[in-house]
C-alpha cells in the first residue's frame, strides 16, 4: 500500500496549471494573475502636496519662527484636480493634499504651522526645502512592473489594476469539478426515505462546498445507482470537467465497478488505489482526457474520509490548476491536549481536532468520536492532527503537526 | 482627538446584526446560521456494518481460532441500500460497509479474518459480541440539535444540512455596502486623462474587493465631483444600502462638504471625526436611517489609509452585521525584523509589514516606504504592525502586535 506522501506527490506531479482567461477586475479577487501589471504613468504623475497648507518658495520662509514669522501674500489656491496658480517671491498659494505644486513653489508648509489674516499668510517655522512634496515618479515610473504574474489577486492588487486603467485582466482559469455520487443507498435532498438502509447524501454538498472554498467551480453530476447503465450515463456528463470526483464505490466490495467504468468510459488511467492513511484508505487516483491533463479522484463514501481527502489531496491539486503558489493547507505544530492512543500504527492517521491559539502557541483538542462516519465531529473541528506511521501513543502536551482546514479561530471576537 | 480603541468601540457598539433570509445550501457557504439544525432521524438510522465482512451470531464464532475455525453456511448478502437476509444459528450473511445488520445477527467479522469456500465461511478469530456494528442513533438521535444557530457555515455544516434533508436554510442577511468616490481629481477606469492633477481611482475597486472579502455585497454608487448637486444626486443612491462608504473629502480642507451633505441628505448623525491613528486620521463615522441601524464611514482618500480603515473598522462592522462571532482580523505577536523608528509618538501607528511564520513564530518585516499614498507597498504586505502611542522606537527583534489581512502565508508551497 502506497504511503500518504508518495500518493500526494503523484497527485501534484500529475496536476497541470490551467490556461488563461480575461475577467473583469471586480471578479478577479482570489484569482491568479497571468500577466505582469505595468505602470501606465509615473506615480505621482506630477509633484504634488502631501499636506493641506501653503506652497511657498523655500528662501521666503528660511529662518521663520514664532517670534519672527515669515509673512507672505496669499495668491490663490491649488486644489487637488484644479490648475495651480503661479507662486512668485514673497507669495504663497493655499494647497490641499494631492494638489499640484504651483510653478515657482518648492516647499509646502502644513496649515497647522500658519495663520491667515487679511490676505497674508504668517508662517511660524522653517521647514526643509522640498518639505511635504511628493515628487513625480517617487512611488514608481511609467513602464515599471507593479505586480508580477503569478500573484494571487487581493484588494490591493485590484486597486492597482484600476489605477493603471485596466478594467479586465488575464488570470488563470478555474477548474470545473464534477461530483458524481454513487451507491444504491444514497438519496438526494427531498427524495422520500423508504428504508432505514437509505442514506441522505451529505458528501455531495460537503464536497461541493469544499470545491468552492478552494476556488473551483463545482458541478453536481448526479446520483448513480450501482448499475452499469446509470453509471455510464452519468459519467458521460463529466467530459467537460477538469476534475472528476466520485464518492462511494471504491472500498473492497465495490471498487471495481467505479474503477472499471471510469477507465472504459472516460479512459482514466489509475495511478494509485489505496493509501496507508486513516481515514480515506480506499482513495483511488488517475488521469484522463487529452494529454492526461484531467484528474480523477475516487473518493471513499464515508463523510469524514471524503472531507479529509478533499482537504489533503483535491484542494491542493485544484489550487495548483488555478495557478496558485501556496497550494497546501496550513500545517502548524500544536500541543495535543489530552494525548491520543491507537491500537495499530500501520497507517498515517489524521484525527479531527479543534485548534485554538493561546499564549502564542497552537493547542489541538481531539474530537471524542473519531469514526469516519461521524460528520457531526467535523462541525467542532478545524484541523486534522497527524499521527505518523509507527506511533501508537501521543502523550498529553506533546506536539503534533496539524493540517488546518479553517483559520477562523485566529480572528478575534467582541468578547476577547 | 479620539483614540483608536474608543473609535472602534463606538463603531461596533453601534453596529446591529442583520435579520434573516432563506438561501439554498449551495449558496450558504460562509453565511451565519439563523436557525438551529435538528436531526430528522437517528444516525445511523438502523444498526449497520462498519466493515466489509460477514454478519454472524456471536455464539457461533465464540472460541474460533486459526487452528479451530468456526464454519458457517453463507446465506446471502446485506449490501448498503439493500434488504438484508435473515441470519439463523450456524449461518452467516456477507455484508458491506453501511449494510443493515440482518435480523438474528449480532456481530460482524471483517473479510480479512475469513475465507469462503464452497458456500461456507471459515472464521479464524473470535471477536467481541457487537464488533463492527454501528448502532442505531450512536452518532445522534432524531430531534438532537446538530448545529447551533450562530455557527458560520463551512463544508461540514453544508453536509449536515443536506443529510437532514434541508435544501434551504435561514441565515443572516449580508449588508449592502455603497461606495461613493468623491473628489474633482478622481477619474474612473477608461476615462481619458487630461491633466497631471487627475488620479485614476484605486480606492473604488480596492474597497469593492475588501467588502467582498468580508462577505458584503458591494455597490459602486459612482464618482461625485466636489459640487453640491453631484454629491446630492449620488448620495441619494445610497438609501438602499446598509453601510455607506465615501472616500475622499474628509481631510481638513474639504471635510465639511461630505459631512454636511450626508447629514442633510441622509440624516447621518456623526459620532466621531478624526482618530489618533496613522494612517487614517481623518476618519469620520456616523449612523443613519430607521433606528439609526445604518452606518456611514467617511474614509480618507489616501489608498493605504482607506485600505487600513476597511480592515480595522469596516470589515469588523460588516462581519457583525452578517451575524459572525469572530469579527476582528487576526492579531498575532510577531518579531519585528530590522526595528522601526518614528519622530512622534502621538498616534497609534499601523505600519505595513510582510508576515511569515518560521520555526514556530511570526516574523514581521516592515515595507520600506510607509507613505499612505503608496499602494504598491500593500502588494507585498499582509499585515499592519502596531506601534502604540508613546512608542517612537522598536528594536530589531522586539515583538509587536500585527493585525493580519491575509493569512495565505500560512499555506505551504510545492517548494517548501
Amino acid at each position: 500500500m502506497i504511503k500518504f506522501e508518495e500518493a500526494l506527490k503523484i497527485v501534484i506531479d500529475n496536476t497541470k496549471v490551467l490556461p488563461f482567461e480575461k475577467v473583469a477586475i471586480t471578479e478577479a479577487h482570489g484569482r491568479v494573475l497571468a500577466e505582469d501589471i505595468i505602470a501606465d504613468r509615473d506615480q505621482p504623475p506630477a509633484d504634488n502636496s502631501g499636506m493641506d497648507g501653503f506652497a511657498v518658495i523655500y528662501d521666503d520662509i528660511k529662518g521663520a519662527s514664532e517670534e519672527n514669522p515669515a509673512v507672505l501674500e496669499l495668491v490663490g489656491e491649488a486644489k487637488a484636480g484644479g490648475e495651480p496658480p503661479k507662486v512668485e517671491k514673497g507669495k504663497a498659494a493655499a494647497i490641499y493634499t494631492g494638489g499640484l505644486i504651483p510653478e515657482g513653489a518648492d516647499t509646502v508648509i502644513q496649515k497647522e504651522l500658519t495663520k491667515v489674516e487679511d490676505g497674508k499668510v504668517f508662517i511660524f517655522q522653517e521647514l526643509k526645502k522640498g518639505a511635504n512634496i511628493r515628487k513625480q515618479g517617487e512611488d514608481y515610473k511609467k513602464g515599471d512592473i507593479l505586480i508580477n504574474k503569478g500573484k494571487k489577486i487581493r484588494a490591493a492588487e485590484v486597486g492597482i489594476l484600476a489605477s493603471v486603467n485596466k478594467a479586465t485582466v488575464y488570470v488563470h482559469q478555474v477548474p470545473k469539478v464534477g461530483i458524481l455520487t454513487t451507491g444504491d443507498e444514497i438519496i438526494d435532498i427531498g427524495e422520500p426515505i423508504t428504508s432505514p438502509s437509505q442514506i441522505r447524501t451529505s458528501n455531495t454538498y460537503a464536497l461541493y462546498t469544499q470545491v468552492k472554498e478552494a476556488g473551483g467551480e463545482p458541478v453536481i453530476l448526479g446520483f448513480a445507482k450501482d448499475k452499469p447503465e446509470d453509471l455510464i450515463e452519468k459519467l458521460r456528463n463529466a467530459i467537460t470537467c477538469d476534475i472528476l470526483l466520485t464518492t462511494g464505490g471504491v472500498s473492497v466490495g465495490d471498487y471495481d465497478l467505479v474503477k472499471d467504468f471510469v477507465s472504459v468510459e472516460l479512459g482514466v488511467e489509475i495511478l494509485f488505489w489505496k493509501v496507508a492513511q486513516k481515514p480515506g484508505k480506499p482513495l483511488a487516483f488517475g488521469v484522463w482526457g487529452e494529454n492526461k491533463r484531467k484528474l480523477f479522484f475516487g473518493i471513499p463514501g464515508n463523510p469524514v474520509a471524503a472531507m479529509f481527502v478533499m482537504e489533503a489531496y483535491v484542494k491542493p491539486a485544484l489550487r495548483k490548476m488555478r495557478g496558485e503558489r501556496n497550494i497546501f493547507n496550513p500545517l502548524v505544530k500544536a500541543k495535543l491536549v489530552g494525548g491520543y492512543k491507537r491500537k495499530k500504527g500501520d497507517r498515517k492517521e489524521f484525527i479531527r481536532v479543534n485548534v485554538s491559539f493561546e499564549n502564542g502557541e497552537f493547542l489541538a483538542k481531539p474530537f471524542g468520536k473519531q469514526g469516519s462516519n461521524i460528520l457531526t465531529g467535523m462541525v467542532n473541528s478545524n484541523g486534522f492532527g497527524i499521527i505518523e506511521i509507527g506511533k501508537t501513543q501521543i502523550e498529553d502536551g506533546d506536539y503534533i503537526d496539524v493540517m488546518l482546514f479553517d483559520t477562523e479561530f485566529l480572528k478575534g471576537s467582541e468578547n476577547d
